[in-house]
């Protein structure tokens, strides 16, 4: 039984397509992807190497210098010997609360190697850390601890199942955080409780499927709503677009707003 | 300055020691606090390496086999290449949920090698991944996933500042996952709303503070009680033992109540 092409997970009837072209079906790239899910929280998983080479998994937190993690570790630790003999790393860091089934949410790996800070760098990514982990101004400057700035190679976002990308540590570093994250899951609910008609007018309008009946929201980034859409012939996934990327939260709802009135006056 | 004698992060001033020793001081062991990690989840962050040698970072489910992790991942996902290529692994597991300091909980780190599971080895190690992932049942028997147990050489535990401890990959399958640990959540919120009292009485009568003037239960495992306790002296820490070690989590209740009344006898 070979199964590479592993379909729908559950089996179920391909997602209808959308009737026309949606107005716009731009994403955040896996870089904006992964500098978000990097921006969002502060503890990660460090893989290092131990002196044989093997490798070691560990907990660790994390301020962010740019995207730039820094790391703050004791030199008493396994993970604190390690970088220092061999400064190759790697940082898992996942996205949001933990789920029922953990591998359909959102996650990163960044590959590349840690480095001591020095002068006025040493004391900017002392400052990031110290933004991210108030707690350590408990042990930041103990003579047994190091700072370590982590230089991103690469990278790999993982958005679920079967939505996953690479970037380069340069695409990486120029990407910039979503600015709309971390007012997204509240804009997401306000919009499925009290503006449903205007998701569905949205659909209907701007994201292909002027055949829909209903519609949820499931997805907010600065470029625009992921929709799960009803429609006579089977459940679909709309997308659609702001006219302009946002490039604050304090956009999201004059920006949402603008959609719903020029989907109704277009519906 | 040199500060490697850390003493209390908040420079307070050190807990006042008991006034005889507490009736029981028994604690889980490392291997016993890793296996329990170990049950308490099915998520973790994989250490592997690339064919240059370099740590990859990656989050998987895993099922347990004993107390082997048992993993199955894509041969098409980096993970699974770098697994395929060399078997040395390490599997960071962090115990609870998030917390605003994640460096406060308790995590583990396991550190060995995987191997094809062969025969009725296979069977089990596939049946106990399914039971801990139920949605694997999408994947499992894909071709192009590979199922692994992961052998134990060594594990290192950290339950929170100050606290941690190694044992062997022999220790770590000899141990079990403790009993009360899908019970101790609730207990414990009982028994600090509603038994304040007797908590007092226990660190008073076995815990080693006769001077105890309140009490707070801040954890519970197969062999007693961790206590936060008040006295004239200051905050203190005691240990309560249960008489013998609990073989099930239905056991919890009624020994609780037994050393709240032999507390209060002796009190």
């Amino acid at each position: 039984m070979s199964l590479r092409d592993h379909g729908d997970p559950d089996g179920a009837p391909s997602a209808p397509p959308p009737l026309r072209p949606p107005t716009s079906s731009a994403r955040p790239s896996a870089a904006e992807q992964a500098r978000t899910i990097a921006a969002a929280t502060n503890a990660a998983t460090l893989a290092s190497l131990t002196p044989e080479g093997d490798p070691w998994a560990s907990l660790v937190v994390y301020g962010l210098l740019g995207g730039a993690p820094v790391l703050c570790v004791s030199n008493l630790a396994e993970h604190g010997r390690n970088l220092a003999a061999d400064p190759r790393a790697s940082l898992s860091i996942v996205a949001g609360a933990a789920r029922s089934d953990p591998l359909a949410g959102a996650r990163i790996t960044l590959a590349g190697t840690v480095a001591h800070p020095l002068a006025d760098h040493r004391d900017r990514a002392r400052a990031a850390y110290l933004n991210a982990v108030p707690e350590a101004r408990h042990y930041v400057d103990f003579t047994d601890f190091t700072l370590w700035v982590f230089n991103v190679h690469r990278v790999r976002w993982v958005g679920g199942y079967g939505r996953m990308d690479s970037a380069t540590g340069e695409e990486y570093a120029a990407a910039s955080p979503d600015p709309v994250a971390p007012a997204a899951p509240r804009a997401l609910a306000h919009l499925n409780a009290d503006h449903s008609d205007a998701l569905t007018a949205m659909a209907r309008a701007f994201g292909g499927y002027p055949d829909a009946d209903a519609a949820v929201c499931t997805g907010i980034d600065r470029y625009g709503l992921d929709l799960r859409v009803h429609t006579p012939r089977g459940v679909a996934y709309a997308r659609v677009g702001f006219p302009e990327p946002l490039q604050s939260a304090g956009q999201l709802r004059s920006a949402t707003a603008s959609l719903a009135r020029n989907a109704d006056r277009s519906g």
